[in-house]
């Protein structure tokens, strides 16, 4: 019998959602410890990651408690800085203001990731960038994104920080867009607690291989985390895993296996008009194909394929993996 | 002195957004009273399209004078067909009686138009299309899509319809995402009463020309309304008009004048970051200057060098009539 | 044991490729015949589309003897209307006499579909179009194409021809880009005898759903041909079938079949860096994955999903059937 | 009277084109001696990137002598790295024998920069990256890519060595294939003589805004070299500068105007339908334009704007210096 690797959501996976049209939300809203509750109820989620500020009037105690009844844990804590504060971004807000609540807000998000022992503190600053041509200085714009997140790490040197790259949305293009600008960025930080977060999706749609993407970040020690999700390829649709690219899907994780990461498989998803736990459950099922599938591919075989750029032979033992029955009309 | 075509914009032009992120809005919500006054501010403009259902307890009476004292004429009301009763769907909704609510509601929208003395209902179906592959029985789309506004149609022969056609959002895909297909989804309905609004920024990021899809509307005498804004080609971003594609959005014009289309040149925007009112004047400051460009335009050497398919030809006279001073340095 | 549907390929598949970088081409160049046996060595193909005019030389019986010789038959017939003398166009050409010459050419294009007792003659306009904004008169162009396939098909009466779209390449834009665009101008031309190849890739890459074209295409009664293939979903990259998209070219097959659409099963791939047989015996394994999948997917839970736009239903037994072992973890 | 910076030009601006469907080429072949000749009657040139190996029987001494004779200096030298033996790949071939022949040859064209005198040698890998998923091992490829341009940087410490990234073709998917990558990939080859060739376009259709990385670049001491041209922002179109996007190229000169960054403003644009040398004349007659704009561009407002993320402020003042007339209606 396999033994799958430990599985994640983030808890946003079971919230409900908004968007610009449909103002009056998908479904009706849920608070954090409903969100709990729904994840412990897909019975197959080790891990979640939890957004911050908590819904109304829950505490951490309660979250803990939740959690621990609900047999999750916290792997990383999301800080919701994209809210109408942070319109005009976090770190780089041309607001110094603005800026120095960003950051006592981040630092007040790690307590709660020291509360909760998960595992990092996770910071998607979907708000900075720009909109519009000429709108910013670009240097200025680095620095404040790589100071920022600098003093946030120096200042909370005892808990890992991952930052969670995005090409764009809600701003209509993100500071931190790839896995390059992100290591390049985290190493002019001259920090040792800042990593990355790699969404598939965000890969998939920026333009990047995912798998890449991995091999890239692990190279620089920089991949902490990761999950995953589908997409048309021209917007973050956080889609179920599988249903559209389950061969670069597929690509992803033997990257990951290749190089011996372990670490928590999560789902990034969105069911807007989908039932959340239904989508999670659905969605874990083909990882566990997918994981599967990795124990029977001929490694051997690929990596002498790939040796040659032999995009057949590589092919042909990728599909007698992924698509079980294909050998069958042989 | 010039005199410039009547200007308009969408209601919601002066509204504020949320989005997934941001659920707490981008700033605070305002009335369609309040809506109107701002759009009365611009001074600039002399229509509106005017979302229904109003803000609470907001009357058509009260809108009616709202406009009057404003200075503003409705141009269309747009009945919002994509809140959550929708979500999968008004005309194509799998649940017949949805269906039934919705075309209802465009019936009920109907006689607001009336009403108003508006010149259409714009019937903009956002949530009609699939999400996924699988998700849909294609074929059953286009006869729910087609026969349900065909309903409508009949149902109201004494007004006009538009449909706005988009690609995508909030859909993954919408069912009436170009031009042509609503050109051949119109032919199909057997009616005179239904045409186009057609949006510059859904033809452009959708892959179209703009003026090609203003052409084909104009030849099979469709094009009954329009509106433009600006994005980044990957997605609806609504930005300021003229702020990315200046030239085709010359062109857009230009073949609208070519063709002697008289209309409103309204605004489809979402200013989430700006200043509602601001936008809308910067904006028409930009439209005052492309319709003094094509005054100014040599269209006899232009319609030469397009008879050649001379595009360094045609891009001088463009760049002489766009670009006032660029002949300054010979 | 199955019987699949029967294969092809565009004769082209086994030529070799230049581009505007490698101009010395990414293999020694072959002939028309010598490409008739490299299909006939796959041992899978029973059709191949000819392009026309042939290499140096060859003639039309040769050809037939060696495609009887193959155990092949020509489905279609291909002319070279993309060659410098139609860099602009065409049907489209802006030059009367580029036009009678291309229209000269087609009819004897035409001659060989008799001659060869193919299908139906295949006309991609791949330089018709247009590459800058401002370069061409978009009413002229659909005119102009439009009246021109008119003219080769009241010319030809006796024979079929289909319009295989495609957005853009070589022309930044190409005029037949879409299916409802192709469908509306061959409502246009007021003659039976003209309809669409449908390329599964060039639908991909043009935003449209491979399968919603193809439904649109049949209920238009417009679907006489088509090929697959694959590709990022930014450009006609012309991959080996299945390496991408399979759940999408899945639900393409699955269309067809629903539909009782009958027709030959062909690939429209160019391998630049591959072995061409090689990759076209890979190719029609999944083919046949494909095909065998469609025979055991449970077609009843899935259009029950359908009606429901139940999306989570619908990949449900879409994976149970196409990833085959899919269920071995439950 | 404006002194205007240096123009440049890429030689292939002044050869003919093929492409995969129009084989026989877009108009008739020219030899390297003749292309000088053609950049030289622009009149408005002063520095070519020479292609090499030269075309059949041309030498270092004739190009240099038709250099002299046109007004022309070389600026850099581009060799073909790109060819069919090099179809998997120069410096990341999967063959041995291959790198070292791609190596042997890089070395060979850093003697004709020594021979010309020119400012670079500039080395664009095409055909380094991959075509499929699973075709190629990623950490493989990073450690062929960095080590192999080490390797020539290190053997050619005398002279400059610039990277031209480019997210794909003819690769599916190219290895340097994002400024920050390219950076990323500089610095971990630890010489201080390679830099970074920017081309607007690469940079536009990658998702990028050119300016941002241009600042990017600049700020890591990597911005050696830069040309501009247009496209579609979905593939490198190589169109004339300004028709398209005029905007963001106005955003990228102040950008390097901004940061004092003196250098060449140079042309990379395929004419393949068009007159070579009008077209480069009409370029440069755009890029005037933009210059002299920047001279009246009011930069103080500009700044200020920017500080505050005013993005009204900020395309109010561009647009008075881009589009100069556009004050004329107030």
């Amino acid at each position: 019998m396999t033994t799958y690797p430990p599985f994640g959501a983030g808890l946003w996976h079971f919230a409900s959602y908004l968007d610009r049209y449909a103002t009056d939300g998908y479904a009706p809203p849920t608070t954090t410890l409903e969100q709990i509750a729904l994840a412990g109820s897909v019975g197959e989620l080790s891990f979640v990651d939890v957004n911050y500020p908590f819904t109304d009037g829950v505490t951490v105690d309660q979250v803990k408690a939740a959690l621990a009844e609900n047999g999750l844990e916290a792997i990383g804590v999301t800080p919701e800085i994209y809210m109408r504060k942070y319109s005009k971004g976090a770190f780089t807000n041309p607001d110094p203001a603005v800026r120095a609540e960003a950051i006592a807000f981040l630092n007040e998000a790690a307590d709660v990731v020291r509360a909760l022992g998960a595992r990092y503190l996770k910071v998607w600053p979907g708000q900075d960038g720009w909109d519009y041509p000429f709108q910013v200085n670009h240097g200025e714009q680095w620095r404040l994104a790589v100071d920022g997140m600098r003093e946030v790490a120096q200042a909370n040197s005892d808990i890992k920080i991952v930052i969670e790259y995005k090409p764009r949305e809600p701003r209509n293009k993100m500071f931190w867009d790839s896995a390059a600008k992100t290591a390049l960025g985290i190493k002019a930080m001259g920090v040792d607690n800042v990593g990355v977060l790699l969404d598939f999706g965000h890969a998939l749609y920026g333009g990047e291989s995912p798998a890449a993407a991995a091999q890239l970040l692990i190279d620089h020690g920089l991949l902490w985390g990761m999950d995953v999700n589908d997409n048309l390829r021209g917007w973050d649709d956080d889609m179920m895993v599988g249903t559209v690219h389950p061969v670069e899907l597929f690509e992803y994780f033997y990257t990951l296996r290749e190089n011996g990461w372990e670490g928590v498989w999560q789902l990034d998803q969105f069911p807007f008009r989908e039932d959340t736990v239904e989508t999670a459950k659905l969605s874990i099922r083909f990882l566990k194909h997918v994981y599967r599938a990795l124990d029977v591919l001929d490694v051997d075989a690929l990596r002498a394929a790939q040796a040659r750029q032999d995009a057949l032979g590589a092919q042909k033992v990728v599909q007698d993996a992924l698509f079980g029955t294909i050998g069958e009309g042989e």
